[in-house]
């Protein structure tokens, strides 16, 4: 987890954005994820002026700032980081997103502040932008279509960097189970709803019981399903008790 | 790290998607990341033709399946997960991403069919669709903004799933479980025993059933025991329609 001081240090850039929707799309994930910071770099004009003018343009669009030159965009910026789709032949090893992720917080939280570069739509980053970066990362995309949407990979980044990694609560399966002694009661209401006026041809009440003990046993119930579940149960056996049959 | 087998199990559904560029980033997505199976339920009619009509429309969106109901969409998946935004007065926990990816890798792993929905971009998924779900999950957004764009959170989600995270053994129940199809026979049974002879008290039919689905989707049936429960409603069943009232 980052803190929002550790947010606070880091700027997305996007460098030659072509299409409004793309950087609103970023915005947006920007905001979603609490980061605050962007910064365009040469977009082209219409496409940023349709994307700041737009109806549910987020105060990070209205806040964006705009750089002529990938130099002066990061220029206050300690760390600069580059992604990359495709594998290139590129002079510096690429790191996946999870392992530039740990470097990416471990810098922030050292007080540095961070740039991290999306290139633009069709062409990426150029060689002269990459060459401008200290580490470059890429997400692990399949061979046959390494290239993503420039809103979705700066949501999937986004979320890489603020993802809980060692998250204490987050076991939903620690949801506590009923006992068996609780469930012995759903054992007991069902048996009594099938015993009821008698059993089942050729079933014998031993018999029955332990079916039914068996297949409880194997429900992981909690205690709260479980109380709706006798509920449930009880109005069945008040149906068996009072309803009058059709012909009578 | 997922097998392509195991991906292979996976179903990515689209309910009421209302914009073709959403349902295109969302295919997009899932070409990136080695996912095969869209299903998009009762789409706007345009929005799903001009994605599929799209000049780069991908074989995911091609060999996309388009069905009318939510229920059919999921009939032949084991596991249905439902994504949700913000907070709601939800019945059940909600887990965060990285949690519930863990779960659903288990599961894929255990052989069975998942189907992890995402609702429209207005309102998500309605209570009837959450209903359906044996897990929720949530992309950890900030409170303030917690809405994200169709497109990115399926890129979020999917890259969360073939995130490496280094664990190859999670735990994997191994007996295969009864699909979504098979569990509402039991939930139209139960349902058809509680509403015999008229409803209790204050009942409404549709909260019955949804309260009904909920319960049994919780419950980790095997097709035997699925096979064993049904058995045992139908035996309750008769026992309503022929006993006759002690007083009569």
């Amino acid at each position: 987890m980052l803190t929002p001081a550790e947010q606070d240090r880091l700027h997305v850039v996007l460098v030659n954005s072509r299409n409004p929707l793309n950087i609103g799309a970023a915005a947006r994930a920007m905001s979603n994820f609490g980061f605050a910071h962007l910064r365009v770099v040469h977009p082209y004009p219409v496409a940023f002026e349709e994307a700041k003018s737009a109806v549910n343009a987020k105060p990070v669009l209205r806040a964006a700032q705009q750089f002529e030159r990938l130099s002066e965009a990061i220029a206050d910026c300690a760390f600069v980081v580059g992604t990359t789709g495709a594998e290139r032949n590129l002079l510096d090893p690429v790191s996946t997103l999870d392992s530039a992720a740990q470097t990416i917080r471990a810098r922030l939280r050292s007080g540095l502040s961070i740039a991290i570069l999306f290139g633009s739509e069709k062409v990426g980053l150029s060689n002269d932008d990459l060459s401008r970066c200290h580490l470059l990362l890429r997400i692990p995309t399949r061979p046959e279509h390494p290239s993503m949407n420039l809103g979705q990979s700066v949501a999937v980044v986004l979320y890489e960097l603020i993802r809980q990694t060692g998250s204490p609560g987050e076991a939903a399966a620690s949801v506590p189970l009923a006992t068996t002694g609780e469930k012995e009661r759903l054992v007991a209401l069902i048996v009594e709803a099938l015993s009821f006026d008698g059993l089942a041809h050729r079933a014998r009440p031993d018999t029955i019981e332990a079916k039914v003990r068996r297949l409880v046993r194997h429900l992981a119930l909690t205690p709260s399903d479980l109380h709706h579940w006798l509920g449930l149960l009880r109005q069945l056996l008040y149906k068996l008790r009072t309803h009058r049959p059709p012909h009578d």
